[in-house]
């Protein structure tokens, strides 16, 4: 193979034929395909696109640089779920232990957040004691007995996909979706779960600004996971506003336990009923979880998931020793909170990351005393911003400058879930 | 500077300010971006194309990585000339010794071949003590004594160009026309002659195979060279048939004494006096080259220009030991003669390299016994294979196949000047 050659027909607008992508990846694996190489031809590839061909062998080569997860031994069904990431999106915490809770395994690969967005990870870990670093054999084992593992994915899984992200992250090829739904993909597969529920999310505060990409995403990971024999659902849900009332890694850990007890707001409680039901759709249950969050019944599965990787459920979480309040200026109608402005004041304020490998700080985030459409008061909190150095506030209320709107009448309601590909 | 945002952008379709394009190229060149960083930039230009602002300041970035010849001390006005390259195409050795008879100076810094296209520097090799090594001092002196100089350009010659090409030759990026106008004009430009005459070939045997995208180039060489206070003018001329009789090293320099001795086929003459009388004019003459060319009056000058670098022009060329003559099947009128095909066969018979820094056979080659036009007979001998490895005659005459045609009436003349940019 001459891989100048492959490139450059790549960029002149050709397919290549799925063993020619089978061969590059496996030689940039294997260190044959120099960095300078792959670069060029992931930047062809967000040029010119991948037919589904293409994208099914770039996936499936993917898969095959690493182990596959061998989930025979778990007793039930057996189904993952990923979210594309947003602001205030602790949908995971809560429908792991919630669809475990009706007897459907869920072996959730998690990752850390990284610039406004946060990472499930980080969010678990300000829950005392708690640890994502779980072995191949913990992992099996506590999927089985517990039915709910949340874990940071092994490096043994699709190590390719690793490589790849490190180089597209710094040579501008990071947005291009046939990269990102094998990205996703890979992972999933790797995973060795039978079915899985995805969440791209559409708005200011998602990686996908607007519908048009999110669906091309979405159609791409369903057919590659379909095509790859995993049952694979993908619900394109709208991230304008923050998810919830609580941004931040220990605030959200704090939301997501209140609905797991029959509390908590309405729109997080409806995002988690739509895609803890498409769960169990794929789980093969025809039942809703809707009782089940009013009832707070999954509570006792989510102590027996955090207990089991070494997490105190009743310990108190970290509180920030500095919260400033920001009230609103007029009286009326919260018309509009940008998503995207109340997650970078959260990473300000210090939960989020500007690097990989940053620390993020456990108690810092925001919280919204008022969601969009709800009626307020001017001299009202609108907003806290919670830090562990003081020195941080003025950024976090910075960031958030023009996030909001009020206006006179409340704005007609927008649906949570845009779509649903299948 | 962020690099890989810069990228980012660039793949967006953005056009970037010229103080970034300067940054990343010296950054490039001090090792500061990295090889996959510059890869994927390329290939984002193949793919965007540049502004003529980004171009001018890409070009200017390459002039400015190394230095740029000092010729105000040469006393004659400086016209320099460049091909992109073709089959037969001895046009510098010939036009050099006579745009300098007519008391301009031609200071030609010239490249090696590869794959089906020769190189001046290989053809001038196989005169028995030639060296195209010459020092800068050396090279002032030839100029102004003896008005030409043909020599390797030094490396400390838009050094960023070289670094640049070495990593487009392995990502897939060599197609490109803005990257190809800044890196021949950039030599152009850092080689310090007032004013360059540019021949831009078109057809099988070039690199670009129509006129629209010779055309772009062209337009793109000559305003940046302009842009940079060279007068430059451009020829796009035809390259499907080899040019002249004679492809191959020592057989071209031959067909190039015989031209300078007043002989040699007419559509040669004719190009040489073409470029030379664009030399002539950006010199400042209004003469034209055709006379002296015919009465063999530059041919003094060869022999100064050849003696001067170490070279015996009345030295035997090389003759290679096996020659093998390739009949006409038909009788008719010889109505094409592929250059591509041409090339490759003296390509395979010696004469070219696959990598650089391979041997070149110096007597290896294609002799043509026949141009387009002509009338012949079946049985006629068309074509003479020469190689210095008998070996190789059968595989020069495999790339041979099909690679003419033989009719009944002559085809229409094809122009040999297609267009002229200035």
């Amino acid at each position: 193979m001459n891989t100048a050659e492959l490139i450059a027909r790549k960029a002149s607008g050709a397919a290549l034929d799925p063993s020619e992508i089978r061969g590059v990846l496996a030689g940039f694996t294997a260190g044959n395909v120099a960095p300078e190489q792959m670069s060029a031809l992931l930047m062809a590839v967000r040029w010119r696109g991948m037919t589904v061909a293409e994208l099914s062998a770039w996936t499936g080569a993917m898969v095959d640089s690493g182990d596959r997860l061998d989930l025979s031994s778990v007793r039930a069904p057996v189904v993952d779920k990923h979210s594309s990431g947003g602001v205030g999106d602790k949908v995971s915490l809560i429908v792991a232990p919630l669809v475990a809770s009706f007897g459907i395994a869920v072996p959730k690969l998690s990752g850390r957040g990284l610039g406004h967005s946060g990472g499930t990870l980080d969010k678990l870990e300000s829950i005392p004691g708690w640890s994502g670093t779980v072995s191949a054999e913990d992992f099996l084992a506590q999927l089985d007995a517990v039915g709910a593992v949340i874990a940071g994915a092994s490096a043994s899984l699709a190590p390719a996909d690793k490589k790849l992200y490190a180089l597209r992250d710094v040579t501008g090829t990071v947005e291009s979706i046939p990269l990102i739904a094998s990205s996703i993909m890979s992972k999933k597969i790797a995973g060795g779960a039978g079915a899985v529920l995805l969440d791209v999310k559409v708005g200011s505060g998602a990686f996908m600004p607007s519908v048009d990409p999110a669906r091309e995403l979405a159609r791409a990971m369903v057919d590659l996971g379909t095509a790859a024999g995993v049952r694979t659902v993908c619900l394109l849900t709208s991230m304008e506003a923050p998810l919830g009332r609580a941004v931040g890694n220990a605030l959200e850990v704090a939301e997501a336990v209140e609905v797991l007890q029959g509390g908590g707001p309405p729109d997080l409680i409806a995002l988690c009923v739509a895609v803890a039901d498409e769960m169990l759709a794929l789980g093969g249950s025809e039942r809703s979880s809707a009782a089940a969050l009013q009832e707070g019944s999954a509570y006792a599965l989510w102590e027996r998931m955090i207990g089991a990787q070494g997490g105190d459920p009743s310990a108190p979480l970290p509180q920030a020793p500095h919260v400033r309040e920001v009230r609103a200026g007029a009286s009326g109608v919260l018309t509009s909170l940008d998503a995207r402005a109340v997650g970078n004041a959260s990473w300000r304020l210090g939960a989020g990351r500007a690097a990989p490998g940053d620390d993020v700080a456990a108690s810092a985030g925001v919280l919204l005393r008022a969601q969009v459409g709800e009626q307020i008061l001017a001299g009202d909190v609108l907003l806290e911003l919670h830090a562990e150095d003081a020195d941080r506030l003025d950024a976090g209320e910075h960031a958030l400058e023009s996030a909001w709107s009020i206006g006179d009448t409340a704005p007609p309601p927008t649906p949570l879930i845009l779509e649903k590909l299948s």
